[in-house]
């Protein structure tokens, strides 16, 4: 009866459910469910409970459980268990599953390769549209999806492809050859996921082709898996804009000492290489011990030069990485940043100064000078910094992401704090 | 011969060559291609092609578009035009279309009801699978999407989802009612998009129903577009957490005045709340004077604890925007965040000792305690804050993302410049 109650739910619900419930009962509760939808489950367990379950199981359960998952689920998963275990668990797998499966585990996990799987329709040139049909119909129960169908050439080479719906909507003699679109759009096994998710993103599909060196088609990408590289992609980014190394494990689910090693690298980059800004102020010591308000204004010059700095360089991570910034932009890029750096930085000295003249008593003219002016260079000269260094870095292919925050800290720190003392010793006169 | 070419190619493709060439050109173009087709190129365009189209083209063209765009399309368009523009246009609509975009216009547009779409396919529970099959057929022309179809009673209150897929694999005399899964996933006509998004990911949907407050279904939406949302949602989030007004237009078709406005007002008010952490120095002037060395530490103090924050900060805010972390998980996430921050701070304690007793001359060894200290207690501290800060705006129903950087730094920054001066008044005696 509970087994009656859990098929009539969502495979994700119940999933979601085992995820509660204690180590004992999962395992009863798994094996309580009908095979096909165990394996739907499955596909929505989290990590931790897929070894769990992948350690508790007999070799019988487990080799019924990859042959009833998709290709691209069953790489997912055993990506996460130890190799011995994997090539125990491959040996015992049906032929044309085990060397898909093998062939997709040796495709980096973020390229198409990585993410494909086997299960769709082919089509042929020569059938009509109820033909098609009837072997949709056939072919369509263990298939990944059955709405866009791909046309291939006996030798496999992908030649157009076909969704269901003109399938459906078309006369029953019409010709494949003439249902299908061409050229299909399609990627390469070793495009990077996130090339491939920018193809979905522009094309408005649910399904993609991928294709291997002689154009046969080798697997397709389906949108759900999509979404999950779009959120893990970004969430990558934006780990990385904030100085943390990238991890793909949920933040709760993550002990204390991975956490603590995601984060050490940059942040010992980063105190090491602030030391640098300290040298400046230690070289400019006798000044500061003559004029000591000077060392007011450092925090507010550091951090308005750093937050210019950030606003520009992620306007411009961000930008590329969802393709609207080309590295052919680049002039209209600093063009543009040059004369907002001028603006923004036209409102924060006069802003600045409004305040230091009317609340600061007995403020001295020529530091307020000296203030007004430091701001304004290192304002410019933070909003120039945060967008050429991510255009330089991708231009090298490092990751644009990378340099949002790290370096332009130090840049921008060392920069502004140089600009401000040279100033005062120019106009205060040591 | 152009047109043939032209409707050869996928209308992605033609809107993006469109977005190349001059404006005579593009209204030469639009107008030689099939009313159809062109109604799929103008959904790829760019919002300020579309103005420039809808400026172009003639009263009777425009009414023509509107009636061949889906609602949704029609209303991201009309949503772009000013006021009195989308009333003439309207006026020409047909009238069940009219009723639809009204209504849809009337929902604020990050909600559901302002992302669905009304050309979806209806059956009812007593069709058979070939009935419904017959009425897919004759209906699915003008649909969104086919794939998916929404079983309702008469008074249109949904009651079940079922797939063609099924349909098709079906019995010829199944029955509807049988075949549909129930309770239907779907959303509320007033659910955040965000929200929506979140479950098409969970459940791996391509297609959601939205309901009113009677259960009746009223839209779908599609996961095309729940891409778009997703990346724009992304988007907003990285730049809100890099101190930036967000804003929906590209960067290169922005203008310098707007991009300046959409920084000023973060960049003021850090810049204003800097003067804080200033005044604190000001407070220590005496000091200072006297251990004028003090000062070379300042740039590293402030760094690091702004940097360990925001790497706190940004975990938990994408964490809770993706789903993993809930507020219920608080106290997790604080005694993480403690213990990450303790070995943190050790590490990075001990490295920054050792530099200075390696690499610095005549160091003073009571300052480096002051700072060895200042730092360990600065680095804990920023820990729990980034950690708390957005879950406390969470709770208050603030954007979490608006946390990581303006509060942040400002309350790490004083912070760190009061514990330090006063461990150094401590330590240092005055
Ligand atoms: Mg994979
Ligand atoms: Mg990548
Ligand atoms: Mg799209
Ligand atoms: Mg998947
Ligand atoms: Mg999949
Ligand atoms: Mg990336
Ligand atoms: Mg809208
Ligand atoms: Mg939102
Ligand atoms: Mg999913
Ligand atoms: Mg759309
Ligand atoms: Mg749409
Ligand atoms: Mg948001
Ligand atoms: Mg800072």
């Amino acid at each position: 009866e509970l087994r009656e109650k859990l098929v009539a739910l969502n495979p994700a619900d119940v999933a979601s459910a085992l995820g509660e419930v204690g180590k004992d009962k999962l395992l009863l509760v798994f094996r309580l469910l009908p095979k096909d939808f165990a394996a739907a489950v499955f596909t929505y367990l989290d990590p931790d409970l897929h070894r769990l379950l992948a350690e508790s199981i007999t070799d019988q359960e487990i080799n019924d459980l990859i042959n009833r998952l998709f290709v691209d689920d069953a790489v997912d998963f055993l990506e996460e268990l130890p190799a011995n275990m994997v090539t125990g668990i491959l040996a015992h797998a049906d032929p044309t599953k085990r060397a898909a499966i093998n062939a997709a585990l040796r495709y980096p996990d973020n390229s198409a390769g990585g993410l494909m799987t086997i299960e769709f329709i082919y089509l042929f040139e020569a059938m009509t549209a109820a033909e098609a049909l009837a072997h949709i119909r056939k072919r369509g129960m263990d298939r990944e999806t059955i709405y866009t169908c791909y046309v291939t050439s006996p030798q496999r080479v992908l030649t157009g492809a076909v969704s269901l719906r003109r399938i459906l909507l078309s006369k029953d003699d019409a010709l494949i050859r003439d249902l299908m679109t061409t050229p299909v759009i399609a990627v390469h096994t070793h495009d990077d996921q996130e090339d491939v998710a920018q193809k979905f993103r522009e094309y408005d599909l649910i399904a993609m082709p991928v294709i291997d060196n002689e154009q046969r088609i080798v697997g397709i990408i389906t949108i759900d898996d999509i979404i999950d590289v779009i959120v893990a992609e970004n969430t990558e980014d934006i780990e990385k804009m904030a100085a943390l190394h990238p991890s793909e494990s949920e933040y709760l689910k993550t002990g204390v000492w991975r956490l603590a090693r995601n984060r050490i690298f940059w942040l010992l980059f980063m105190m090491i290489s602030a030391t640098l800004t300290g040298a400046v102020i230690s070289h400019y010591q006798e000044l500061l011990q003559t004029v000591v308000i000077l060392a007011a204004f450092i925090p507010m010059l550091m951090d308005t030069g750093g937050n210019c700095g950030a606003q520009a360089s992620t306007l411009i991570i961000r930008g590329m990485a969802v393709g609207e910034i080309e590295l052919s932009n680049w002039l209209k890029v600093v063009w543009k940043e040059f004369r907002v750096g001028i603006l923004v930085s036209l409102v924060l000295a006069s802003v600045n100064l409004l305040r230091i003249m009317l609340f600061v008593k007995d403020s001295n003219p020529r530091v307020d000078l000296v203030v007004t002016l430091t701001l304004f260079i290192t304002i410019v000269f933070a909003k120039l910094i945060g967008c050429l260094l991510p255009m330089f870095a991708k231009r090298l292919r490092f990751d644009p992401a990378l340099m949002a925050s790290p370096m332009l800290t130090t840049i921008v720190d060392a920069f502004a704090l140089m600009i401000y003392f040279s100033l005062a010793g120019l106009f205060l006169g040591l």
